[in-house]
């Protein structure tokens, strides 16, 4: 096991093959503190089991690059890719979504097995520049799926009445935010991905879009905050809420983010007592928006929030999900957020802008075009980053994106208002 | 039986008096093809009965008109406001929407007097300045009512094995329409209701929005153009498809526009042959956005739509549902797309908008807020207005939405395209 | 109103034209009382229109009757066979059962222009003797139709908020019934009809079967004590209660019989206020079962029900249903359970016996096996008769059945215990 | 690998304490084949865990033995008794049953530990008469968990289309069963244990019933019966169903028994070929109903069943499930139906007796009298044993049930006929 092996950071200045290797062990290293069992249950439908991602990505790799680019690879097992294709359609045929969590068998020996027979014939192909494009989404992918095994492992964890902890860490104890709002004049903006490196395609073209004069909050909601808000009946006020969410609520007996149970809060680390000055997360849309009405405020447009990102150069410091190397959390924290992330990092924000595709936006041709674009419609759109995601894995112009009351992500928000 | 009654117009030009009496009547009118039993029954959850819609449209003037500002009005039946408010919360209790088809008492015939007790005390308010906002809301509620009782009762109807007709008529043959596209340069649009008259509150405020170069078609696609879709393998191609759409594809094993069957579709005169250049209609967003894919185009913004429909002046011609006075269709037909209303009429467009709050929107307090903003969520904007939509009823920045999947009202789409 | 009409009387001393003919006025005054939309609606999927009885029982007689027997015959509508046969395959589609209420045409005055034109056709084969035993099946049948009727028709009004009443009238104050209770000393016993006249197919073959030694409750089971049961807490012990009932309880948050508020029930005369000597009625299999646990008694099998009954002949007595003609309930009162009746009517009395096939049954060759054997798995015989049973449509061996959980009959308990 | 180890055996010459540790031995033993996440998964409602079944056996033994009867015990761990009840009330709350397969924590190698750690307790107990009953209870309680963890694995293991294999070894071939009746005369028949050693409490009390002469086959439907049976249509013809089959069909889209594909079947070996000359399994009631309708028998009784059995004294040769000890299969085969087993063995049989109390059936009191009182509604009784069911453990009097619907039971049929 590599000792001197610097820690994960996917910023341009790192080597292509280097982020490549750095994302591939993390996923791995994500993995020790699971055993077998817990890295094949699947929790909920939204969820996948952990052993899951770690297969899926590899058939990523497998599918899109090795065997569209290497001549001579085989299939590791011919069966494979019905078993961890995730929503490809253009590549046949899949296990049901809500069965994933059935299959024991691949072991989760054979999966890192597989893992290291793509990694060993994937370093052929790392240098080849006709690979670069392909192999930057799929490094992007897997931090994607390193984010989803955090959270989807969480869930599963947090539906077993002795609450199991993943790590035995305590988490840092958050810092009081800075208070005020940050002014924006409005005037035409440029959206969209701009600079050099890798982007989604969902996050072009860029374009110029007219926005109203704003201003956005400094802060994430806290916890505190959101105490003060059911304190004060808000999730039993019908005049805070859309008509769907009212009628969620209802239907599913919701007085409080997920996780939330008393003082405590379910983590990583098993329950603990909640910070009150840590950002809250695990909350809807719709709670996020009804939050905002009772604040007087209300969400951001994605287009807002982005010109106010535009101006800040955040997202290399951002604290999110940083583990060392060598499967150890020495040091650093399991995802929890602490509230000193400035607009990057901490929970994703949700906004006010529908996922939609921007102006003139195609998707690519073949399977790999089916990564964003079939996802646009019913979903909101948010910005920023978590706790939960890899380091350097967002941007400005990052798009992130969920249902209306899905709350298993590490999400939060921060208002806005008019000026 | 009034022979000299103009036909319903509720143009500016008209008293507003005349259009309180007018809407008030053509609702009425619209019960007379109808039994008691065909007036009750309620088809879906989506749908309503034709009585509830006579019923609710009263309770509305009874409600926010009489009891409000009529100080000696005592309401007509104290049972009422829980049979028949729809979804003011404000308003307290009401029936399950689901079962407003198990109301047959009060019946048709004491609803009809209710009609008659509240229309002959709104004649006192109707002279009333500080009415008049609410009065203009009123019929504008009503007219939609009309709408919904011509689909829903279209709907119910068709689940009746014999196929029954509301009238014996035969429909227009549709014109065959324009070809081409409108040009559009882009930049800066006016968007939103800005003229004097009535707008909902959702129509609004006026702001501005930066437009690409775009152009939109001048016919709407029709029911050949749909047939050719189908011919072609578009509902089995999930290439063509959002992943939540191909989902809806699969469960409800869909495969044309809703009331089709052979040749033949359902209309308010029965089975009939379809008319190949009549728009199509009856289709979701889902089939709108799959077919504008297939056509190697899109469903426009509906600030693009807009920004079109501003340099029109059609809403007052257009052959929306316009049925001669005394029950008799004589002459004019049944609500059926022909073709012929330039932008607005014939069937509503679906647009690629989101149905959100405009910049610095606020809903009214009270009930009457409760209209449209809280719907503003997992819906689309639709633009137009259909061949069931009464006369006058809508303009350029008028918004109707719906979900995703709803079908059952005269919806179409008008394809865009990047220029 | 004519006076001299005789009371309907279907005892076998009556002639069986006179039986038919009293059977098809009964089922025609019953809907008098109500309007086209009453008739029309369904109210569950369980329940069926009050035109769609009157529809179905018509599509009898002219499906096994006229079309089978009177060569001459010709269908009165082609469609009505898909529209009003019920469950039997072997007579081709139908509409779904949930359907029946979306069936708004035919009219229902065409549907009594059915039966008379059936009734006219059905006059020259009333007195053919090859036609005799179909006959009293479908008179059998339709009284069947007229008890559903009765109670579907209270379980839609009871879901209208205003809670209308079919008739304005009080019901008879319940006398006190005598307690006690009839032993048997057990042994062998003849079991199912063996009379001369009419019976199910189902009451057959006639066979022994040998009983142990057990008492049978004088009376039934009254509203007073089921109060005590709820006093006592009975539906929140889980001792009381089969697996499959607690999930039932707890899944529709049950706490008391069908219809009942407060100290009022509902009835086909409206709300009113209970009478603690009558006998509770609509509670379900699962309800009388943890009663009787609770009482430290039991419920009578099948057998036993039927050993006590055969030393009795009371059915041609019982106060069940029985208006008079010309369609007013002078004297008579709507259906409410006195507890007058011994053993038979007032309420079907629940068994612990299920629904299966004694011993050499086969069901008839044909469309009319269908009758009764395919219902043969996972419901319950009721025994005795209920107030909205037809007088003299029951007998000792009569078998009622309905499934655990079904409430909106007129069923009460009878307990036993072993002696 | 022990080879002195004798074979379970739990006939009643055998000693309480070799049974008690065979039994326990042997879940154990099962389990070895297993991952950790083989035996953690929950496949469908109807199935637990393997890990689940070892734990919640020893639950059994730790709440109803050492608890209550050795005053020194304390409690393994706390929280264990929320995860590990079933479905006993009296015993407190308990985790829903759906998510039994969530439990990651404790892992197996805990629930090992608890195991060997409450047989190490036990052993004080096993001498004391005062608790023999009980012991009794749990050795029979622990078997049909046994028969359970190899039924839901093997349905767990279908689920995986890899179709892994529990143990890699080929089934016995079936010899041709004998052909023929056997006569039974009729009349009074003893039924209910009366014999000497354990029952379940459903088994009783003896009682006398009356038959009717009959005769029951003295082979099991085959494979290649059932095949003939599909072939000419018997899954498509509504006369051989009940109405609720008949629905389910629809509903399911069921044409074949569980577990068949093609000219294969699923096996804990994984994918076979299907023996034709082996007894049929994995079907239905429904099924079994309908197939000895198309073959103009009727299944029988479970009196008719008991009364046949009753000459006979097979169960303890029966080839119902014996590994060897020491966890291997040596020689012996995995579970799978031969059709050498007589009336024992191979498949539990369908009969056409509901599951019910017999006469003067009481509950034990406390929590063990949940064990069989409150399932006694909705279900059937089977007779026999399977080829998964522990040797010795059944008996004639044995009565096992299931729901009409259920078929991942070794389940199959006898045909009976009227003579």
């Amino acid at each position: 096991m590599p000792q001197a092996e610097p820690r994960l950071a996917t910023d341009a200045s790192q080597s292509l093959v280097g982020r490549f290797r750095a994302t591939r062990r993390l996923m791995q290293d994500l993995l020790e503190p699971l055993s077998e069992a817990d890295a094949t249950i699947q929790s909920m439908d939204d969820a996948s089991p952990a052993k899951w991602h770690a297969a899926h990505t590899t058939w990523f790799w497998e599918t899109f690059l090795l065997r569209d680019h290497a001549p001579e690879y085989a299939l590791f097992d011919e069966q494979f890719p019905f078993l961890f294709n995730s929503y490809y359609e253009a590549e046949g045929e899949r296990i049901a979504r809500r069965n994933r969590g059935l299959v024991t068998r691949p072991t989760l020996e054979q999966v890192l097995d597989w893992r290291q027979h793509v990694d060993a014939a994937m370093e052929a192909l790392l240098g080849n520049p006709a690979c670069a494009d392909l192999i930057e989404l799929g490094i992007a992918h897997e931090q994607q799926h390193i984010e989803l095994l955090l959270t989807d492992i969480k869930h599963a964890f947090s539906k077993n009445p002795l609450g199991p902890a993943m790590w035995d860490k305590t988490h840092k104890q958050a810092p009081a935010q800075q208070d005020g709002w940050i002014s924006h004049p409005g005037g035409i903006a440029r959206i969209g991905h701009q600079a050099e490196g890798f982007a989604f395609d969902n996050e072009g073209p860029a374009h110029r879009t007219l926005l109203q004069p704003f201003a956005l909050s400094r802060r994430l909601v806290t916890n505190a905050d959101w105490a003060e808000f059911i304190a004060d009946g808000g999730y039993r006020d019908h005049r805070l809420w859309l008509s769907d969410a009212w009628a969620w609520l209802d239907r599913r007996d919701i007085g409080s983010p997920l996780y939330w149970r008393g003082d405590e809060h379910f983590t990583h680390c098993g329950w603990q007592v909640r910070d009150p000055d840590a950002p809250v997360s695990h909350i809807s849309f719709y709670e996020a928006e009804a939050f905002a009405t009772w604040a007087g405020a209300r969400l951001p447009t994605e287009f807002e929030w982005e010109a106010v990102a535009r101006g800040q150069d955040a997202p290399q410091d951002a604290p999110s999900f940083e583990p060392a190397a060598g499967n150890q959390l020495d040091g650093a924290a399991p995802p929890q957020p602490v509230g000193t992330a400035e607009l990057f990092g901490d929970v994703w924000q949700f906004t006010r802008s529908t996922y939609s595709p921007y102006p003139r936006f195609q998707p690519e041709p073949g399977a790999v075009g089916e990564y964003n674009g079939k996802f646009m419609a019913g979903q909101w759109v948010l910005k920023g980053a978590s706790c939960a995601t890899v380091r350097g894995h967002s941007r400005p112009s990052y798009r992130n994106f969920f249902y209306s009351q899905q709350r298993w992500q590490f999400t939060g928000l921060r208002l806005a208002k008019d000026i």
